[in-house]
């Protein structure tokens, strides 16, 4: 039996899920054999997922937040130093920026991208970067800067941070990127679909909510086109209307278009790390889940992917949820055999939060048993 | 398949709870074989799934109420005439009489009796008689009498109707009940274990609610224990500590010790009249359910009785609930093989109430997915 959800947001952690579905699987099957697999989608939790299924290590860093003042991060390294996980959020996250202080066309992501070039420096050749919470609109510019990528204006000069100063972009300069760099693989988890620019992309959906005015997200939607203009010419990608390029203030574009990373939803990213994989071959059960099941479960979250390869693999595969709001057809058409919400009746959100482990395992016992009994 | 729930108080009822769940089992497997096998345990609703079960009719009856006035009430009669279903609640039921019309110590059970008289005069020969809901404490008296009993004082003089003047009962003389009566099998339908008297006796724990002060209580025990001992020293057989000899305000113990009436939890005597150990046989999954499932359906309720017919048939069998409060080990004791809530996450009362159906069709489908899919 296999056991691989997600996290329970605002409730329990992805170990947390295994270890009370487990103990509900034992009230069933004492002597089952149980592989706990906590999942993560490339969000919250992917750090620490990535960290406990590859014996990894904690590394912390002095970087710059998105203002450019110094902060300590982290990233994750595997224990055989050879791939790493960064999550934009720890160096260049929202959270990282007073609301008062909020400056959406300076602020860059150099500090995660001081994360990758530690880690690449260390040894790591594979790197996950998890997009996500960024406070950024720098279409990556400060990222690949620190790895070794110049921005410069038609005089020739590096321009200065964050995105409003790419309106002045004239060309890129990437012969600074170290060899070391060039042969890391880059993916890039990324789970919406938004372009760099125009009226669905970075700066028009994502900049308000980093503080942009209208006149802001304006001259930020053209400054990042400009960005892509240039990547085109420079590159020979076209990034503007690439689906997901505008994740993170269209960091993921900056990264797709300079340095050639790849993108996937992260579900998928996570489940290669894991091992996913081998690790549901010949189940006779897969135990999944997450916080709440819907529609949007089914475009590479974790559910989704569990589904999938667990359905690849010929085993069952049930879901288990706090909430579970149909229609589940497009998940059953993915390989999700069946889905239950934990709700054990009436119960109020609170409750529910309160008792999930509890739930949990009472859910986890009652399918093992409908299915195998 | 196997449809067999009971209802779900407040909301379904066991006929409609069947529609829901078949739907349900059609979206997973559209060509299942489904068998409907509406059930219910004795109480509310035992009535209409006889009558659809063994496609019978309801015959109406002018008899008396608790308090002797006329009344209309129903009763039910198989296709075939020869068995019956008689609810104490119909003619004898604490809704017959108003708050300040209640007279715990005169109330009777005359017009149940005339019902079960009308049953055997048309030529049943199987009388199902299910307790619950009575206005009554009469020991059964009322009932008995209507069947051709006479109870008796030291004079030999018949004493009034009610519970309170058999505390002059002196002998009971049972030589005017017919042979047509004698030759029916009574049986009861009941729940509790409490016996006839005593602390947890019909007087003691139901006389408060049928509207008897303290000072009442006491004597409708002592009435009771004066009937009991009669019944022992007439019949031999003795009913003040029979568990059950309690329910309805002692009819229980009458019909018992008077009549010879078998006893038996309701839900086993429903699956006797619809054939539910024919109908379990050979199915591949057997779904179950009630409003909700906790330690008290282990005992003689719909779920345990499916349970525990569908695993002596070698069937699996899961239930489906508004609410499950476990634990639920004496359930799967008893062969039960799984049980979820239909509840998709936190939810009121009222929002699963309005929309237990569309839960429950839901649910049954997950659970077909999971055990077959």
């Amino acid at each position: 039996m296999v056991v691989a959800p997600d996290s329970f947001k605002g409730s329990l952690d992805a170990a947390a899920v295994c270890a009370a579905v487990e103990e509900g699987v034992r009230r069933a099957r004492p002597d089952a054999e149980v592989l706990r697999v906590p999942m993560a989608d490339g969000g919250e939790g992917t750090l620490d997922c990535f960290l406990g299924a590859l014996g990894g290590t904690e590394v912390w860093l002095e970087c710059a937040d998105p203002l450019g003042r110094p902060v300590r991060a982290r990233y994750g390294l595997s224990g055989d130093g050879r791939s790493a996980v960064v999550e934009l959020a720890a160096a260049s996250g929202l959270p990282l920026v007073a609301e008062d202080e909020r400056d959406p066309l300076r602020a860059d992501t150099s500090g995660t991208g001081a994360l990758i070039a530690d880690a690449v420096r260390r040894g790591a050749r594979e790197v996950l970067v998890c997009l996500g919470g960024s406070a950024t609109s720098d279409g990556g510019t400060g990222l690949l800067r620190a790895l070794g990528v110049r921005f410069l204006d038609a005089g020739g000069r590096e321009l200065p941070p964050g995105g409003g100063p790419l309106a002045r972009l004239a060309d890129i300069d990437d012969s600074g990127v170290p060899e070391a760099v060039r042969a890391t693989r880059l993916r890039v988890a990324c789970d919406v679909t938004n372009p760099m620019v125009g009226p669905d992309g970075a700066a028009a959906v994502f900049g308000p909510q980093k503080g942009a005015t209208p006149e802001q997200v304006r001259e930020l939607d053209a400054a990042l086109g400009r960005l892509a203009d240039v990547i085109a010419a420079r590159f020979g990608v076209r990034v503007h209307d690439l689906p997901g390029a505008g994740a993170a203030g269209g960091a993921c574009g900056g990264l797709v278009g300079v340095l050639g990373a790849g993108t996937a939803p992260g579900g998928d990213l996570v489940a290669d790390l894991v091992g996913l994989d081998a690790a549901v071959a010949g189940a006779d059960l897969v135990i999944t889940g997450e916080g709440r099941l819907d529609a949007q479960s089914a475009a590479g979250k974790v559910v989704s992917v569990v589904a999938g390869r667990a359905a690849r693999a010929g085993a069952p595969v049930v879901a288990l949820a706090g909430a579970v709001a149909g229609p589940l057809a497009e998940l059953h058409a993915r390989g999700l055999t069946a889905a239950f919400s934990i709700a054990d009746g009436p119960r109020t959100l609170a409750e529910m939060t309160a008792d999930a482990g509890r739930l949990l395992a009472d859910a986890a016992e009652q399918a093992v048993r409908l299915r195998l009994g």
